[in-house]
């Protein structure tokens, strides 16, 4: 990027080179294909309708949403959209009204943990036009949602197969990074339960960016969500699983004081690089500058220091790698898209940010 | 607030109690009375007009904002706003076009701490109908932006009084907890010099909740410019400053999975509550239940755990007073508001969330 392009922004501001995400896709899309696996991106890391396009182009299933606005937002502006899981437990009359009006308009289908999840859910679809699918949830080694044991997951599966209304659609898992051995272990004891009592596991879907290279590792397994790997970020440059190179999100950000040698300010806080940290010390990576620590984060404020001169005047722009992409993209209305042939940036309208219900 | 009101939100949702809101106001409002200190609330905790009309009504004598697009989304919808200090260095063409538009709209002070934002507020404001008041943002302690003495406060004194189209408009400083005596001894010091140079201090605005009622122990301050203490939150209790009853703001969710005895899951992950720890242990209150600690979120799910037995059900309601109520006001396009003799909740959009340029 050139130095008047960076200049010409106004900061702070999401930034997004569409060339390298859609390198991320297809390096993972190949992976999958030469596996036999299929891919179900995860869109909470761009919340966009045009990169859902370019990863259904390169080859992707469908998406994967975490709620159902989510869901709701992305379909809206995206009719390549046909196929969307919802991994999460719905509750409660207003959701799930929404997501029976969402399964007229996309092949959809859900997870669920317990009894209770899966009793709503037939509530709503018992005298729906077609069942829903809903897959059992199972905890691998994260220990978030997730029934505890593969016994626990026939029985649940059994509750969906017997529940007016739902089909049973097959096995969830978020495992923990580097948890293949469990989801395999795991997985192929719940799926010959479940296949002894007669019923089919038509899918299998685990996911993470983290270890989504070692995804075949689990062979028992069918489908992968990752989410991250679109973008990347810092997190997963230290765990060494990409380099800044392909990071496809940063921030931009104007120096607005240098108050003493070592030390500058920018107008990037926790509004704009959020408070995660996922492990790391400091708040993001200015690009070029590895003597740099972002030590202190306020609101609108993001504090660089240095061991050295810092070597910034007020006015100069940094662009920033943050710790976590998918939590900076839930921060901004809108993003400046770069790459496929744009001289200059373009203005995407973040369509699922804040979908929280 | 009956079972049966919560049970009636839609979740997550932020809930704000207009009485409590209201008593913090006035707390603060009479203290500052007493002492013959102006009161300046800073709208980030709240970003809401409604709000800001309460805080004038108690007497504040304008608001703080800490950028132009809050300023001007602040005062599109109240007119009681008449009275807009930005506590932060304006640079660029394009904000500082805005920023003279903003001045033909209401009484608007901004801050500097280098000649170089000098320079481009002067730029932006020699042929303005009316000059600019531009305040010296001094480094008390914070070490964030501010310059770093009594004499480089009064050097850019004189640059600003001499710049075409400013005016000195006085000192501000956000300074660290319990830093009343550095504020008096700095401030003290650097309004002598001005004033020996032949300059006015009209105001010298200090701010911060969390020593708010110790605002007295500078007595060189003419102004305070509290936030976070119309709402309160975690981190305040944790201080103790305020008690729970105090807590105006809070998250209400719901348990979407109980997958152990000791553990819950809620669908208030970090893009409700935020990752802002503030120095603490865990993510946030559970009201009501102290063995509960918020030990992990994602960005839809916040985890619960016990020393004992969970004692929570899948559909069960949690109100939680987060870590940080600013950054929590930042996640939502609308907040609930209670009381002021509503029977059902209101729904306020939050006009000036997600204002960071």
């Amino acid at each position: 990027m050139t130095d008047d392009l960076l200049n010409s922004i106004d900061t702070p501001a999401v930034l997004v080179d569409l060339d390298v995400a859609q390198r991320n896709i297809q390096r993972f899309q190949d992976y999958a294909r030469a596996h036999g696996l299929a891919v179900r991106p995860h869109i909470k890391t761009h919340k966009l309708p045009a990169i859902a396009r370019m990863q259904l182009e390169a080859g992707a299933c469908g998406i994967t949403c975490q709620k159902v606005s989510e869901a709701e937002a992305m379909i809206a502006d995206c009719p390549q959209i046909t196929d969307v899981l919802i991994t999460y437990n719905i509750l409660g009359a207003s959701k799930l009204t929404r997501l029976r009006a969402l399964a007229q308009k996309v092949r959809l289908s859900v997870v669920a943990d317990s009894k209770a999840v899966v009793q709503g859910l037939s509530g709503a679809f018992a005298d729906a036009p077609a069942p829903l699918a809903v897959l059992v949830e199972c905890d691998t080694g994260a220990h978030r949602c997730g029934v505890a044991s593969p016994q626990a997951a026939a029985d649940l599966a059994q509750i969906i197969a017997d529940a007016p209304g739902l089909t049973f659609g097959g096995l969830m898992t978020y495992p923990p990074a580097g948890g293949e051995a469990g989801v395999e272990t795991f997985m192929t004891a719940a799926k010959h339960l479940i296949e002894a009592s007669g019923l089919a596991v038509p899918v299998i879907t685990s996911g993470g960016t983290p270890s989504m290279m070692h995804a075949a590792e689990a062979p028992v397994t069918t489908e992968y969500r990752p989410g991250t790997y679109v973008y990347n970020d810092r997190s997963l440059v230290a765990r060494g699983v990409c380099g800044w190179e392909d990071c496809a999100l940063s921030v931009v950000a104007t120096v607005v004081s240098v108050p003493a040698p070592d030390r500058a300010i920018i107008d990037a806080g926790s509004k704009a690089l959020t408070s995660d940290l996922l492990g790391l010390t400091g708040y993001g990576h200015v690009l070029g500058r590895d003597d740099i620590t972002i030590d202190q984060l306020s609101e609108e404020h993001g504090r660089l220091v240095s061991a050295g001169p810092i070597g910034l005047a007020v006015g100069d722009r940094v662009r920033i790698v943050p710790n976590h992409a998918c939590v900076v993209t839930n921060m901004v209305d809108q993003i400046l898209a770069i790459g496929q042939g744009r001289a200059t940036p373009e203005t995407f309208p973040v369509a699922a940010r804040g979908c929280i219900r």
